[in-house]
């Protein structure tokens, strides 16, 4: 058995800003109040696939970053897109690079950009992912969700299929509030994360049974990788790949025909999806509040203040708010209203004022 | 007649914190908008009496930060204390300089770190005081209230002595909010803003009947003026002097001798007396927001953003919340917890990070 991680550094967004930027995109961050999320992605995995194993696909204006956030990754390792074309062709291309590398490999695909608290509980459903995927499975992390969380698409199991494995009944898409209280209520439903483990050869069959146009773009870059052509070949073919979620793509449509199996998952799993979400990961004081760097909180409750560590950032009175100070910029908004740091982005968009994007 | 401007620049105070500092008190900010509040003050008053008859009063501490506030004012009428004694002393002290340079002076006493929007009706009273205070009397200036306040104390005025001049009837303690609101509606009560105009004999004369020690000591250093002595005496006698404040050692019982009269004053008067108070003397924007430097304001409402020009303040959704960066330190409270910065600053002090004050 030989994992290969396959870490998808591809993501962009505004969740996080003015902390994350076009430039410094979220999985760049310290989150989770140490290491940046993406090389906290790598150490976690390496005691069951050592970081010469790993491969990262990412942008061309991030691949720099990542390569100074991880220097353990071995450069011939590092997966650049010339474009961005969501994960299904993401995936592909990391999978065509590593049976090129290795025709046994089994990848462990992790989104860089989460939290998880219990690496040894992740461990541990990995490999026995990685066990179950050996006879060409599909395997995703099915996450026993801890709230009625009406943000995320859940995984509906069916039979158990051994220890720990069992059957996926159906993909759900994001319930309402009620139903998913029923879901948190009800063993059978769990959160999909995103994180699949499979062999490189069983989801390029999956691919070409789904995906065909991805699948014979796949083909020739691999025809070329190892010659001169490589590079002329991934800029010309993969920017043309259709676009596409390997959700969407891939795993829903191999789970209806009974291909795709769940190992649950359980180890403080967190997407972080925004400022709000931070208080999931990171240890608050006695009245509920996160503070980070030089931050001083008199009579605050449930707030979020991420300092400086050379600036004085000083509350009194607050209640659920968020205070930023991102070095240039500083940004106050309630929790409540944490989704709409898109508002101050779109009116920076509109302002031209693309030096604070 | 001639008018000595007499700029009470000693105060300090932590109100305005991080703003302000220990080094940088209130009277040094631009409060309004525009200059310093001791800059704007000297100039309002310059008409009616020129920079080069204006006296300052500060403590040792800030005596270059008057010169470079205000370079019109002659060196040799930057009066020091050596100690902090209160308003008496302060304005004896500047009553004797005053005096030696021009026997027939007439005070206009000045706080440096008020807001007042309407500078040719502020004149105008000033005018008419200083005309009223030929005969000995003196005068004190009485705000129209526009609010039922219950921070200041108020003067209750009694009969006609002439156009705009009354006798004064009583001095009023802080009242409580009914109070406050009688007073309100009530033409005869205004408050005291600590704007008196005097001839320098007359307020001398007055202290020596209220207060002899304080007379005394300055009886001495009145005799050291001009001499070699005149440092030492200074910094001798002064931190001496009886610390009390012109209202309740001189003011109060000359009232209640009948020798005070009342001038109305009219003229968008603000002791500006912490965060929550800016919006009287600045302009807002459609919801009430005040946005100073590089601030921006999504759906906010009543709020007080005071940024950085060179620092981006961005804010989402706030609601009578107070933001201000003041460049190595950032404070957030919400509007009704403006009195509340002391907490942080009391917090500093116990931490022992004087630096921040």
């Amino acid at each position: 058995l030989s994992l290969h991680a396959v870490i998808l550094a591809g993501g962009s967004g505004t969740r996080f800003w003015p902390l994350s930027r076009v430039k410094r995109p979220k999985q760049f961050l310290a989150l989770s109040g140490t290491g940046s999320l993406i090389s906290e992605t790598l150490a976690r995995i390496a005691p069951v696939s050592p970081p010469g194993s790993a491969w990262v696909v990412c942008g061309k204006d991030h691949a720099a970053l990542v390569q100074s956030e991880l220097p353990s990754l071995l450069k011939s390792r590092l997966v650049v897109e010339p474009a961005a074309r969501n994960t299904a062709p993401a995936i592909g291309l990391a999978a065509i690079y590593a049976l090129k590398a290795d025709p046994d490999a089994t990848l462990a695909v992790l989104p860089s950009d989460h939290v998880i608290l219990k690496s040894e509980e992740f461990r541990r459903s990995i490999a026995r992912a990685a066990e179950a995927a050996q006879d060409g499975t599909l395997i995703t992390l099915g996450i026993k969700p801890i709230r009625a969380e009406t943000g995320y698409g859940y995984l509906h199991r069916g039979a158990a299929r051994g220890a720990d494995l069992f059957a996926v009944q159906a993909f759900v898409e994001k319930p309402d509030a009620k139903t998913a209280e029923k879901y948190l209520a009800d063993p059978s439903y769990a959160w999909n994360a995103g994180i699949f483990v499979f062999r490189a050869d069983a989801i390029l069959a999956a691919i070409e049974r789904n995906l065909p146009a991805l699948h014979e773009g796949l083909k020739k870059i691999a025809a070329s990788l190892g010659t001169s052509d490589e590079q002329a070949a991934l800029q010309e073919i993969f920017p043309r790949l259709p676009s596409i979620s390997i959700d969407y793509g891939v795993m829903e449509p191999e789970g209806k025909a009974g291909r795709i199996a769940l190992v649950p998952g359980d180890f403080g799993w967190s997407d972080v999806g925004s400022f709000a979400a931070l208080p999931e990961v990171r240890a608050l004081d006695e009245r509920g509040n996160l503070l980070e760097g030089d931050a001083l909180a008199v009579d605050c409750d449930n707030s979020i203040l991420l300092g400086q560590k050379t600036r004085l950032l000083a509350a009194v009175g607050l209640k659920d708010l968020i205070v930023v100070d991102a070095g240039d910029t500083i940004l106050v908004l309630p929790r409540g209203r944490a989704q709409d740091v898109r508002a101050v982005v779109e009116a920076l968009k509109a302002a031209g004022r693309t030096d604070q994007l």
